[in-house]
């Protein structure tokens, strides 16, 4: 067996700003494979790196080329990761979406992820083939700044969580249940974790022997904190459902970095994270130091079944849980409030990044609506509801591979408009829709305006937050805004001096969002909801962006599909 | 949505024995995917065909092609079908065996397998891949002979049964518990099913929910009878674990056909089914035609611990379940009886197919032994643990491509014989051992005797039945003897005469099977123990036969691991 190692490999020359300093290569060998995890005291498969779960967190400066050998030990199953929020400036084709950048990598195959890390900041990789992040396949990746930058900000240590929900049924039993008919809804989940530890109450279990509340594996995650020292909580969240609120009992805390952007320091007394979001808070530990605190999160956007999720505050030289109860987080359908959080997010003076100086070339309005598809409950962007195919859209477009529809699906280019007058208030008055194939193709040098446009739900008074993520970009998140936008008037109330950058922005309930961004990042690029469950149902898009200018795609991505005999030139 | 359907699509000339008959295609589309089912009661996730479990059943006659379209909708896993018994002459690649025969078919991809069935007969088709047959994904194929030929034996009707044993463990949870260290046992199964039907006790399942006493899926399969009329029944078991041992209650009947071979009549009152086995009983309907009777059968070769697999055999006008008990069969670790009943299957006389003139050109003696290969449990033949390879061996081999062996598994060719004076009746004194991809290459036209070795396994006193199963070929089986084969004392013991053909052959514990065939199918073939678990766990080897002979492989039967970008001349 070899082992899972770190291999500082090689030094590269790297001209930074003013002065030369050396980028390294991170490397690592990752053996994926099913596990057994009890992450709540509960024990089901996961799907594990060397054995780990949750994966390895991933470290790395600004500029170093991040390289991780995997190797697919699962008998049956293929895998990809993603590296969210990772530009692949040049490398498309490591982004590590299936069917999208690349085939997925095979049982008893390998495959080996290299691509240059750019903005420092806080980020995570998680698998991104049909629900596998739900399998407890994530991890974090930090990319710290060069030696010669100095961040806007001053701390004395850190701490890293990752926020997830999490259920007892298997993946196999989530996504089948999401394609039943009647629909099967896995329900609220059973425990919400911090860094893969949560505890489930055993008692509630029918059967029992799989819960054990004494297992070392749902210890609560402990975070040691010295009085009158100044954190930064690094908080990602890899939700396959659930908005978050999280909260650090008797401290309140400032935001100041977003996705991998600094922004105004603002600060909370609890903060509200999307599934896909990531951020930086400082904190300084000066409550009383003779107890410690908890750090706890809550279910937001749904009405809430599950548990405080909840990790340790921990005060050197005391130990133990605090007896007080778990936080509070605000009314989950407070979402006037989300929106006046969301709002306060915006770029850091000293790191404005400027919006080009033109509007829109394009506007491509994305209607998000519930719809079935021959009984199945699906999600639809302007009445399409997307399916992969089993080609890498990336390569087809690259090497002009047609690709067949199959299944009956489209494989249409998908409007930019929806129908004028929809009445978003309302569930959807013709709800059976199609499954598509299709992608927007984007060309390069363009200012592209995305508007994104909730709706009701099948349910009537019912909308969702919906979080976007786009991979190959950041963007500006230029507003939101409640009921259906109107372009004559919204436009002049969106913020074009000070926008944050980010890579998910939330679509909240009977609402729209604006987000802008340059096509500067030759690529093929899914844009979806980052609920799990959500894209697994249709609600994404795909963007091809600069087909004119994609790079060539090696050999090692293709080979499925249409693609099968192709070989890059 | 297609649907699925029959489709006589073509009639093909076909020159027959005596007079020209017309062999015709037998078409299907499958499309594959999870689904809810509870063939017992309790429900859990299935692989079913068009949402069917178990999956349906082929019908042809014999010279017919059979073509089934196989369409992939599980969301990450590959699939194959392999046509259990099918010859495969000229056609290999068709024999669907994962990695051996063929890239696995990709989801959302799909592949056309075409074949023509030889030996009229009793088959199944089931998945080859992981653990899927142990998912559900099985069904029966059966091949009726041409028109003009007259089979040795008459009835009024038929009835078709698939013998299986069920857990309600996921098939992931029941692989990952065979890859863990320590071992995780699925244990004995919850129910053992008939025709996809059994029925669990639903109060010894904690929660409940999922078990329901009332579903119609699980209500046991049902016979409709006429009394004073002879039917075939059509007996096969896809086991993933148990022998199983059948009783009509009430009726003896007569065993005709074995594996698609006419046997010699033998009149019993109960019959030993081993994994991978198929059969033709004869009975009359001649009991008492006021009631009804049970077909039930046992787990024998382990203590049994699951309740009777029940179906009813009803007799007309009249309806409901016997009252009487269910039927018992003979102890457990009878082996003694197993051996004898396995000892009276003789090549029916008129259909004798002699031996060939000649002892054997090759003697492949294969020591089954139960291992550790870095603390986990594992099978091994010759001290050679098998796993696949990422590539498909007869491409690999047909087109020379170099496969490289991976995570440290040899690649080198396995050994024809085992240490002299391993001594069968202790575990191995040596237990760690190494796994391995290498195959045996046979020469064409060559006389090939297969002896399987039993011995201990790792618990003193402790030797299980493995029934092993040959792709590719009928074997004759020459006999079975207790103890270590001494070839020049028990080489004279053997049937010359007529010795049945078959393509699985039981290895019962301590003792020795002889098997014969002709190298006269150019082909890589697996060679197994039809024990899903075993499999999984090592137990196998692959014949690559008259490699020289290969025929060339249709490219879409490629594309994977080193035949990624391999096209056929």
């Amino acid at each position: 067996m070899r082992k899972p190692q770190l291999l500082v490999a090689a030094l590269v020359l790297l001209a930074a700003t003013s002065s030369l300093v050396y980028a390294k290569v991170v490397e690592y060998e990752w053996v994926v494979d099913y596990a057994w995890a009890a992450p709540d005291c509960v024990e089901k498969q996961v799907i594990s790196i060397n054995g780990e779960f949750p994966g390895p967190n991933i470290r790395s400066v600004a500029g170093d080329t991040v390289r991780v050998h995997v190797i697919n030990r699962m008998p049956t199953e293929a895998v990809v990761i993603h590296w969210h929020g990772m530009l692949q400036t040049g490398t498309p084709w490591e982004d590590g979406a299936a069917y999208v950048s690349q085939c997925p990598i095979d049982p008893e195959d390998e495959y080996t992820y290299d691509f240059v890390t750019e903005n420092a900041g806080t980020y995570f990789w998680h698998g991104h083939y049909g629900m596998q992040r739900a399998a407890g396949f994530y991890g974090q990746l930090i990319v710290d700044p060069p030696e010669n930058f100095t961040e806007p900000f001053k701390y004395d240590g850190e701490h890293s969580i990752v926020l997830n929900d999490w259920w007892h049924a298997s993946m196999i039993d989530q996504q089948l249940g999401l394609f039943s008919v009647p629909f099967r809804w896995v329900g609220e989940p059973q425990s919400l974790l911090i860094e893969g530890r949560g505890r489930y109450n055993c008692s509630l279990m029918a059967g029992g022997s799989a819960c054990n509340a004494t297992r070392e594996s749902c210890k609560l995650h402990v975070m040691p904190v010295e009085a009158g020292k100044t954190y930064r909580l690094r908080i990602a969240s890899v939700a396959s459902l659930g908005s978050f609120n999280f909260i650090l009992e008797g401290h309140n805390f400032t935001v100041v970095e977003a996705d991998g952007h600094y922004v105004e320091p603002v600060t909370m007394s609890d903060i509200d994270v999307y599934s896909g979001e990531s951020y930086s808070v400082l904190f300084t530990a000066n409550a009383d130091c003779s107890r410690n605190y908890w750090a706890g999160f809550n279910v937001r956007g749904r009405d809430p079944k599950t548990l405080t999720g909840l990790a340790v505050l921990q005060y050197v030289n005391t130990s133990g849980e605090p007896s007080t109860p778990a936080p509070v987080s605000p009314r989950w359908n407070d979402y006037a409030y989300s929106v006046a959080k969301a709002r306060q997010y915006l770029a850091r003076k000293e790191f404005i990044v400027p919006l080009p100086q033109r509007g829109p070339d394009r506007q491509i309005f994305l209607l998000n609506t519930q719809n079935r598809v021959n009984g199945r409950l699906k999600w639809a962007l302007n009445n399409v509801s997307f399916v992969p195919t089993a080609t890498p859209a990336l390569a087809a477009l690259k090497y002009n591979i047609t690709v067949e529809a199959h299944g009956g699906h489209s494989s249409a280019t998908p409007p930019d408009y929806f129908q004028e007058g929809y009445d978003i208030m309302k569930p959807p008055p013709y709800p059976e829709t199609v499954q598509g194939s299709g992608v927007y193709e984007l060309k390069g040098d363009q200012v592209v305006d995305i508007i994104l446009q909730n709706a009701c739900s099948l349910t009537a008074n019912v909308s969702e937050v919906h979080p976007w993520h786009l991979h190959g970009h950041d963007f500006w998140i230029l507003g939101y805004g409640d009921g259906v936008f109107n372009a004559s008037k919204d436009y002049a109330s969106l913020n074009y001096y000070n926008p944050p950058l980010r890579n998910t922005a939330p679509l909240f309930p009977f609402g729209w969002t604006v987000l802008r961004f340059v096509t500067d990042n030759p690529g093929v690029w899914p844009f979806h909801c980052h609920i799990e469950s959500h894209f697994h149902m249709g609600m994404g898009v795909i963007f091809a962006e600069s087909v004119d200018k994609l790079p060539d795609v090696p050999t090692d991505t293709m080979g499925c599909g249409a693609t099968k005999f192709y070989r890059s030139p």
